[in-house]
């Protein structure tokens, strides 16, 4: 012994990682691509090697199609959803701005956590959970409000209820406000189209849409966007999601030094981006509509009902199903995940006992998943 | 088409993913552990699967091991080091607090910046880089200062140079300040006694001392240091690294939803401690200790010599190397790179130009690697 005082009471025996194949049908994370399950195990290079240059070029132009859009200001945060939800605010929010942020469930109201604690002056729109916002709503609280930031969530995955964005951009720019836009769980699996609906600031999540696990996820940012940014009269307050610093190192010319990047993450990023620009978009999206919709007819068949009523304002890749009187939505959850291997989750918040939250998303979204879980459900309720 | 408006231009072409076999030689990320590469690729359960519990109380109770506390609160911070760095700042420092940081190199400017922006009063020691602070140095800047926290870092990896710890936590504790700690490189590599260092605040990374990749960071908080953020007077600002928040998914009662973990990245630091834990702190220790050794006498062989002069103040697992006068850093770092796949570092701020930074950590710290970077520079030196 060189070193005698070691303390060896936390120095614990354990055994090899031996996890259960489970079937993730919840709202994220959803089971890996293969592909991209190999990807993550490729040996590591530096995070400032040129061969991992392209590595991130790669990304950040893959990043563009599935979002579509041209900003040049694409990159993946290094972290999960809510980093890169966080990042947003953070770059975006001087103290005493006006946000306005639409509340129609759980991750609005995290935006309104989040924008108070750098300092915005955060008016909100409310909705039950559930529904979603008309654009007479909208425009009526950009009117009154004045914001510099309407914040709104493009797939509430609290409630299963998707906002059409038609109009709100023009409604941003006569109002002169940017529009940040959460797609955390459309990006890949539903169509989003960032430029064309006149989004300024958006993020998402390597966990749903693309295939990959939970680590790094999508921010972009239009140059209204980094009009503000650039700007401030206040440092960004935040050094880890500073823009201004990690833009240096995601920029094609500088490659600077911010942060040692998540080098597997972005591994199985690249990867996961590979597998939604061979399949297209057009195809994605399809087939996520298809298999919802041989969901939701099975849900239909068994006397089931979705919470959100109007099948063209559901998630594709996240129905909430209602829980019938008399059942107990835990115990329902927990033999799937028990018996089945299966996870699907409850809800919570106003919808807390009263629905079941069931992605169908990416590789998931399969009509073999749907029948096993439409089977299994259906054993278990009896 | 179902979606006649796809924007195709970014839908780019790419190859399988095809990295280079590189030899990390430089400040981190070090190569991965082969059984640790094997592991990130397990299959995904959900973050709040029953069988993911186990996983993050193996995590929990090996870091304290590795770090030597006894910390109930001992937790991976979803990020890489930096995000885990801010995590601390963030969690204590309250606007106007006096914050002293120990500046002997980058990472200390960093913590300035970082504390700066939490809106610390923030005063500073200075030192050259690749010095050390002396335990007088330290009483008299907490005479002056009279600071809530005194940061400083263990192992600079932008010099080379370690801090001898001995002393410091009790001068802390006579001045009822908090003492965080910059454990970045030396976790793992080097010997770190939290607890009898009286260490309240630190944090380190996953792609150094631990044998992982870079994506889920080391975090730790002393009972002294959980009085400070329990009896904060405002929030924490920032959502993401907010612990008050974050405690309640990792503590062992309660397990409730803050954000969605990076599994993959948390099996890689299980399996990355669970090799730390078999091998031992002290033959661990001991072999980062005799390699560097190894390497030291091969460079003096050589007629080579390191920036920072006493053995026994230099960082076992990163050693910078005086660049001979007329050798290009740049282009012999190149060569090593490009003519035999070996990463190592230049030097920045105060150094650039003027060392290589060397890092023989973990699973690359084998007397092979020795050899071979050894008998590679000097075929480039000529």
């Amino acid at each position: 012994m060189n070193y005698p005082n070691i303390n060896e009471t936390h120095r614990i025996e354990t055994g090899q990682l031996d996890m259960p194949p489970r079937l993730l049908l919840g709202p994220g994370p959803s089971n890996t691509h293969p592909r991209v399950q190999q990807a993550i195990a490729t040996h590591e290079v530096g995070h400032l090697d040129p061969a991992f240059i392209g590595v991130m070029n790669d990304i950040q132009e893959m990043l563009r199609y599935a979002w579509q859009t041209d900003n040049s200001f694409t990159l993946p945060v290094s972290g999960t959803g809510s980093a890169a939800m966080e990042a947003t605010l953070a770059n975006l929010v001087e103290p005493g701005d006006v946000v306005l942020v639409g509340v129609m469930g759980y991750f609005g109201e995290r935006l309104v956590d989040m924008a108070g604690r750098y300092g915005a002056d955060v008016q909100t729109l409310e909705k039950p959970w559930g529904d979603v916002f008309t654009l007479a709503e909208i425009r009526a609280g950009l009117e009154r409000h004045k914001p510099a930031i309407l914040a709104l969530v493009h797939a509430e995955t609290s409630t299963g209820a998707l906002q059409p964005m038609e109009g709100i951009g023009e409604l941003c720019r006569e109002h002169n406000c940017l529009l940040l836009l959460d797609t955390v769980t459309s990006l890949g699996t539903t169509p989003v189209f960032l430029d064309g609906w006149g989004v300024d600031v958006a993020y998402s999540c390597s966990q749903k849409g693309l295939s990959c696990p939970p680590g790094a996820s999508p921010f972009t940012l239009s140059e209204r966007a980094l009009d503000k940014l650039h700007g401030r009269k206040t440092k960004v307050a935040n050094w880890y999601l500073d823009m201004s610093l990690l833009s240096k190192y995601w920029d094609g010319q500088t490659r600077s030094y911010h942060h040692t990047a998540p080098i597997n993450m972005m591994y199985a990023l690249r990867e996961g981006l590979r597998v939604v620009v061979e399949e297209g978009l057009d195809a994605r999206w399809s087939r996520h509509q298809a298999n919802a919709q041989l969901f939701w007819n099975g849900l239909a068949e068994m006397g089931l009902s979705c919470h959100v009523t109007e099948p063209s304002l559901r998630i594709p890749a996240l129905t909430t199903v209602r829980v019938p009187d008399g059942v107990d939505a835990k115990i329902v959850a927990g033999r799937l995940l028990n018996e089945y291997n299966i996870e699907i989750a409850g809800g919570f918040g106003q919808l807390a006992g009263q629905v079941w939250r069931v992605g169908l998303m990416r590789f998931n979204s399969r009509p073999e998943n749907v029948t096993l879980l439409l089977a299994a459900l259906a054993e278990v309720l009896g």
